[in-house]
């Protein structure tokens, strides 16, 4: 990628090692990301590399046919779909996947780095929302494509990224329930601090307003998207005579806890309260009963960032963002509120 | 391993190229998993190497600091489990995993091989039943460790591998509930061809024997794995006047079923039907109610699997087979029978 406006690879590194005082190998070492060069030269390098545009040309730089993904946190329920969609695609295209749980929920940490600038994939996959500067830097250095999987919905500008349609979800949620003839509806969302979370919930008031109903700020709940979250705020939700007929949870996990809080009050599901979750994790079709939920294509999502990947289009094109769309699988979970 | 009953390794090379009629490169190719050497050349060469006992010497192979996890199926519900124990332990010894999903069920697919012979890893986890006699030569022949993770309990007796005690976790699943006062209990355990089923349902007779119990040959059946062969296992046997008040699922997939079944017959879990399923993936402790479960130890397998390559024992020690222990997590899916 972007080899069209490179000047002559030769010429930019002697002028980098000139500048930074340093000899070509040790400029070529830090190319590779060798451990033998010390932190502070490897950073002045780095810097100068970046100022004076390098960037390494494909032909220059022989690479394995791995494609690198790097996860903050396996033990996500998204994992394993993503994991597919990657390996998929590598795999039909003639590479294998290198798999790093790595650093904290926003950046790999740096032993990662090096690893993957000595393995010289193909490219990288990341599942962070955000990736610090010197991630992105050396990586542009070593003529290595990255491309950020960011289902939080909160990317960062200049780099290549695939979401989905948060906001539109949210919508879909709540219009299948308006129309079932809901009015007192729920939503727990996610954490406030989350884009996604957001654009689910003014999802849910754009559709609540389009229905010619005002959401009870009462109503509105920001959870954790995982169970036990999703179980208390229902708990507490479904206490009272005024409790809502419907609970859109921000995620599957969320509406498992739902679901688990109708049983404890002795609620039938979808009779007495009507649940949609979303994501549609596998587990969502095998929850009792079955769950209404909005699809994010976690599979799909993969595979376009892999693809960007191996497939890169024109050369010098701007970072990409790319967000699919979701969809509502209606199963069993919904149903017409009592009376209506 | 296996260095101590090696002889030199230069001579046995030069004596194999000369009995094979190809030159010193064209082992070394082989050896290195070439591709530029015809399959009836590299098949030749690699069945002398096997019969005059040559073993790679470690030094002599130098390692990228992979570990190869091999899947036929990433799909799985248990795939998550073992990826995050194989990444956990690999990462703790300075190494990195490379994720393949190939091949059937019992054999992993020959580009595969290729790919793991050119990348030279610290070892290879697979997760299949039985491996080909190819397989098997080829990654001795070329000095990488290999260890089968192997649920299924179906071992090749030279190869080292990890499973878990199938038939205690039978037992003890089966216990709980006649100790909880069940007579008629029902199993639905996994396909007839699998070890693991068999040693799960003999754990189940066992069980009933010891609370003497004779148990109703109609109340057996083998399922699938599956949710719905569990559902539909559960809606014939919760059709009649005498359906069982309990039943042990051989996975927690079929016991998810197994509670939509009851959803769907109007029965509660447990006042009126008592469930146990088997494996305790993490939506064990979701489903509604939270599902009491065998504790199969997927993440601690793999990880032993891990250390096993990582940190081999003896050289020249025969294949390993260690089986973890299972046990028995009560939930809120089992209770005493009614009028018990």
């Amino acid at each position: 990628m972007h080899e069209d406006d490179e000047v002559s690879g030769r010429v930019t590194l002697a002028a980098v090692a000139k500048e930074a005082g340093v000899s070509m190998p040790t400029v070529s070492k830090v190319l590779n990301g060798r451990s033998d060069v010390s932190p502070t030269t490897r950073d002045r390098v780095e810097r100068l590399l970046q100022d004076r545009g390098y960037r390494r040309r494909a032909q220059s730089a022989p690479r394995s046919p791995l494609v690198e993904l790097v996860f903050h946190e396996l033990e996500s329920i998204w994992a394993m779909e993503l994991i597919r969609g990657v390996e998929g695609v590598a795999r039909r295209n003639g590479a294998t996947v290198v798999l790093t749980e790595s650093g904290t929920r926003h950046a790999p940490a740096p032993e990662w780095l090096d690893g993957v600038l000595r393995r010289r994939p193909l490219g990288v996959v990341l599942v962070f929302s955000l990736l610090p500067e010197d991630v992105k830097r050396r990586l542009r250095a070593a003529g290595i494509p990255f491309v950020v999987i960011d289902p939080a919905g909160d990317p960062d500008p200049d780099v290549p990224s695939v979401g989905s349609a948060n906001w539109a979800g949210g919508l879909a949620a709540t219009r299948h329930l308006t129309e079932l003839g809901h009015e007192r509806i729920a939503i727990v969302t996610g954490p406030e601090d989350m884009l996604c979370s957001l654009a689910r919930l003014d999802g849910y008031r754009s559709a609540m307003a389009m229905a010619g109903l005002e959401p009870d700020p009462r109503l509105t709940r920001f959870g954790d998207f995982h169970v036990q979250g999703g179980f208390e705020h229902a708990m507490s939700l479904l206490e009272g005579p005024d409790r809502p007929t419907a609970v859109f949870a921000g995620s599957d996990l969320q509406a498992l806890g739902v679901l688990e809080a109708a049983r404890v009050k002795g609620l039938r599901v979808p009779e007495d309260l009507s649940v949609v979750g979303y994501d549609d994790v596998p587990l969502a079709q095998w929850s009792s009963p079955p769950l209404t939920t909005v699809h994010q294509p976690l599979k799909h999502m993969a595979e376009e960032a892999t693809r960007m990947l191996l497939q890169p289009g024109d050369p010098g094109k701007a970072a990409q963002r790319i967000e699919l769309a979701t969809h509502l699988v209606v199963r069993q979970s919904t149903g017409r509120p009592a009376g209506a």
